[in-house]
């Protein structure tokens, strides 16, 4: 059954797998007369790769991407941009010790369940490298979206395990965030997460933790009554992302602790117009944005892949132990901040161009 | 844009505002030859209602289903399933001082911002009777599900404001949880809960609170990979209820301040092949069903209407205040659990027909 | 399977059987603020009605509409827009000899292939009566393209067995049309048509023939290169209606006797840009729309459904024959006019506005 | 907005320019277990290339495929299968004299009125090279349906010009059909409509025609009723192939002259159950396969491209002529049946796939 898909307007399709000939997306809907920095999409690219800190994987990877279509003259021409970055390291032989069992907190085994067969190295399709695709897809969403609206959007780390950073949504900018390995705008969390992930991977551990993403800049009215809401298609999309276990918009979990009265967010007079005094909507009410900044949250587990030895099964079903070999990032969190940013990006594009087709009449 | 339907290949659409001829659900794609209790369908619907305790709106509704299209002889034809409620109490005029005025942390001034337009009576089609048609058709996939893999699906009251119950997902039953009108299945909690509801209800406030689901029985390999993962799609139908503000599945956020060592689910040998020793998974890896239990966690913010007075501003952009008139529910969680049963029991049913379609070959 | 549905973002879902509670639609997509004329809703409907005359069959319904949702104060909310016609004339008795035998050239045998299962009574969801829906939404089709671009949409009846009316696509009027019961704007083959009719009739027989529609004021631009072609989707649309076997768009057939060099439609210096001199394509060239008149013509077999006597099998197999019983069309063309036009409108809308989502960017 | 994606549940879609790197297409919801045969890929692709006798155009082309993801150890994975072909021949400064002006009856008007922006070298996306990638998806839906349920489907030329073949479509295989280069298994006619394109060469004309397509062994039950009826899919399918003007199914528009006692086809006891003994519906009934042959014919225009001067307009609109330059095919006719059979393939293993999903109860 068709999988691979995401959006409705800007519709963005993924393929390919981590041992196989690359990976690739295309966006099919991208409107004409764009003028498309692909530097901009490579730079997007080279924030997600492995090998950028002694935090994360050392992989040695290029993933350069090459536009196979929907271009001319440096425009997007409103057919589909296909984009492929092809594999390079590709020592299949590394995996053969996965063949036949299944790694605890993956996805060997579910896609056993699903398939009857899958491709065992590196985790075939459930692989990272699945979201490259994404990232160079939400590139060119952001340069929509800035083109168009002046929409802006800015992922970041603010908490692995159990360090909590303290980062204001609404003025942090790129450039504290990218001024930390971590990811992490606050400096002092920055500094204990990085000892907190050289522990973990010193005791063959991993860690967790949660992205937050703000949106601004966001014309109100994107967003769908009923099931299309904003909101819930910003959960799907960031549950779509590995690893992901939780979502929160706005006051999240922790609004449900407070009473209405002081949960509520008074509108006031605002040189626009309405706007809401306080945000703990998160931006969006009713599933539809409400020109505040959008404000979410995405929990990552701690990485399935560690080097201690666990229990777990063969494929045959008989109980056996199994430990990583290799190199493994300890914690995905830092990683992760490109891929919450590009299903922003996607969801966000997508619902500007619904609304588009909306405004038909006077 | 399209916005009122859910599903691919059991696509429940509904239609309807609070205060025009009735609320309805079209289900299209219902595999044919289903014998259909429709007093089980509307048994669902009672307990979505309110007036049922207390505890809840005592606004007064039959909300009685009307078939309009296929079923013959009690059997469904493979053809849509239309189902209707009228509605009863039309005292559009109780709505008139809302006219003109944008209610806190509602969707009135984004319907406005969306469709330059709106009903003002009972939130149109923001209003909650909205789910009437979920409700109907998630009874319907209930009976599919049953009939077809003995899926079982079952929700409850978790949280109310700082009240915190302790209930075992894997034995809990439906008499546990309609033991007591919060639908809250540890009494003690559920009495806390009670005396908190009904003081909010006397300081003119609200309370907010999360409902946790759990599908027992769940056959390994459902859900897609990438983008349509079962989590995902699970978020999206849950972030689409009303009032919603965060999801999570198994550990959720919790689970990010764990190590990997600690959270990954060990498998073991189990009777009918590999099951994990633990569930932090909540019954989901790689964005497919492993056989354990699903269980995901849904908040609720406050309810937006409370009888306090509150700043806000008029269509016209005048500070103002407001303050609700009539009976409203100070604490919405009680009639959620039928919703969120229902988002679960929609998603599974059409993950189940996505994944027959998939399993062609020998 | 999901199959009730047409169209993107203009989205159309028809419900109901022959002998149920009633038929009906939802419209999901439609934009808000559209000031609804429901009378002209209506008198579509009665031009699709049978009993219009004593060329169509006789049976008495009054199919009137009722809007269950979407509208308020007369305008459209842009949110879901449901109607319903009940069923008036429901003598299912008179079904039951076909319980048990399939009639040649319907779908008796191809719904018990695929169900495994059927509602007999009057064809059940394979009826003429499921246009009903249709009809009613491309009346509301009609009114929203009329406002936002000045397109109009009129069909006619252009051939009836051996006769072919002579009529010019460019200059005929819905006066013209609605002239004469057979709905062929040609006079002298309107009475050479009326006659065949009822010969037909008398010989226990059937006819068939074509109808020729034609849509003006179309915005060049409207279609999708590749799968979505105008044409493509309007093939696909004039497809669905009950009995049609043909479907050509400018030359058609007619044009594989040409040569290039005859066929091409010369560009030529417009008041308003390029223009065609001549229309063989149809106004639509490479699945796109060119400003020109859309022309299509759609092929409908004569009506299965015949008082001779003719052989069949029942539903276990074994060989009979089969008399239809009662009142029946001898010929349906007159009465598909409606629904041809009713079909060019929803694909119209549906690229109306998917080309609105695409004029993003200046 | 999206428009280079068919089918719902195997689901194609295509990418890629004239004059770009190259043209692909992603095949998502192939199931799992596929044994794929590659030379039978490429033997498809090579029936569509250019330059396979002298009534083609001798554009040399390697059309090479490439597969990037979805195969593991030869057998489909389940997940997207992507294939590229890139492209050789790049003379781009060869469409220089087509920058400014308009050539009648292509799609280069009406890209710019849609897009304000086009690729004009060599129709960029609106070249037949496109249609690579359908025919390299629909060579997977023949294997799949082969494996699955034995369904062959053959295509051939049966009209060019006012040339008519004599055909059986019952018998006619795919030597008879590959045994002369212009795919017309008529001998005589064959020989008659060499003779036409290569005089229509002479003149700087072009000729149209005719490919009628059989699908065998289709299990009864496959199509959906109302909108996705599987004539419906097919009429888009074909309507969406480049050139063609017209669709039919079983008697099509010839069926519209006869009456109805003579066109119904009666239904006879057969050895696995009901048959018709005729076959004028097509394979066809309400929508849906009844286990009969299924065949079609499609309408091809006269190709638009000619060596003789023509009247058009520059892209500002003034009065100018154009002629062709170089190797152009006089007759798209041969080269069309591949993709006829593609189309056929494709909306087959679509339909297929969606009815498995409706099977799922006892």
């Amino acid at each position: 059954m068709v999988s691979s898909s995401f959006g409705t307007l800007f519709r963005v399709s993924t393929f390919g797998e981590s041992h196989g000939v690359g990976v690739g997306v295309t966006v099919d809907g991208c409107p004409p007369r764009l003028a498309l920095d692909m530097d901009a999409v490579q730079a997007d690219l080279d924030r997600r790769r492995p090998g950028q800190s002694r935090l994360v994987t050392q992989r040695a990877e290029g993933d350069v991407v090459e536009v196979l279509s929907g271009l001319y003259e440096g425009r997007t021409t409103g057919t589909p941009i296909a984009m492929l970055v092809r594999n390079a390291d590709q020592n299949s032989g590394a995996y053969d010790h996965l063949k036949d069992v299944y790694r605890p907190s993956h996805a060997d085994f579910t896609y056993d369940a699903k398939y009857g067969f899958r491709d065992h190295r590196g985790g075939g399709r459930s692989s990272a490298r699945e979201t490259i695709g994404r990232v160079a897809a939400g590139a060119i969403a952001r340069q929509l979206l800035a083109a168009s609206s002046g929409v802006e959007v800015l992922g970041w780390v603010s908490q692995v395990h159990d360090i909590d950073a303290t980062v204001d949504p609404t003025t942090v900018t790129l450039d504290d965030v990218e001024a930390d390995p971590t990811r992490c705008p606050d400096p002092d969390a920055a500094a204990a997460m990085t000892a907190a992930i050289e522990q973990a991977r010193r005791d063959g551990d991993s860690l967790g933790g949660v992205v937050t993403v703000v949106a601004r800049n966001v014309p109100a009215g994107l967003g769908e009554p009923v099931f299309d809401k904003l909101d819930a298609d910003l959960a799907k999309a960031m549950m779509s992302l590995p690893a992901s276990k939780g979502f929160e918009v706005g006051s999240g979990f922790a609004g449900t602790r407070m009473t209405g009265l002081a949960h509520n967010d008074p509108f006031v007079p605002g040189p626009d117009g309405p706007m809401t005094a306080t945000n703990r909507s998160g931006g969006v009410q009713g599933g539809i944005s409400n020109g505040a900044d959008i404000v979410c949250r995405v929990a990552f587990k701690p990485t399935g892949t560690i080097a201690s030895e666990q229990r777990t099964v063969t494929t045959d079903g008989v109980a056996t132990t199994l430990a990583a070999r290799g190199r493994h990032d300890p914690c995905v969190l830092p990683r992760a901040v490109p891929l919450v940013e590009a299903m922003m990006l996607l969801t966000l594009a997508d619902h500007l161009l619904r609304q588009r087709a909306i405004d038909l009449l006077p």
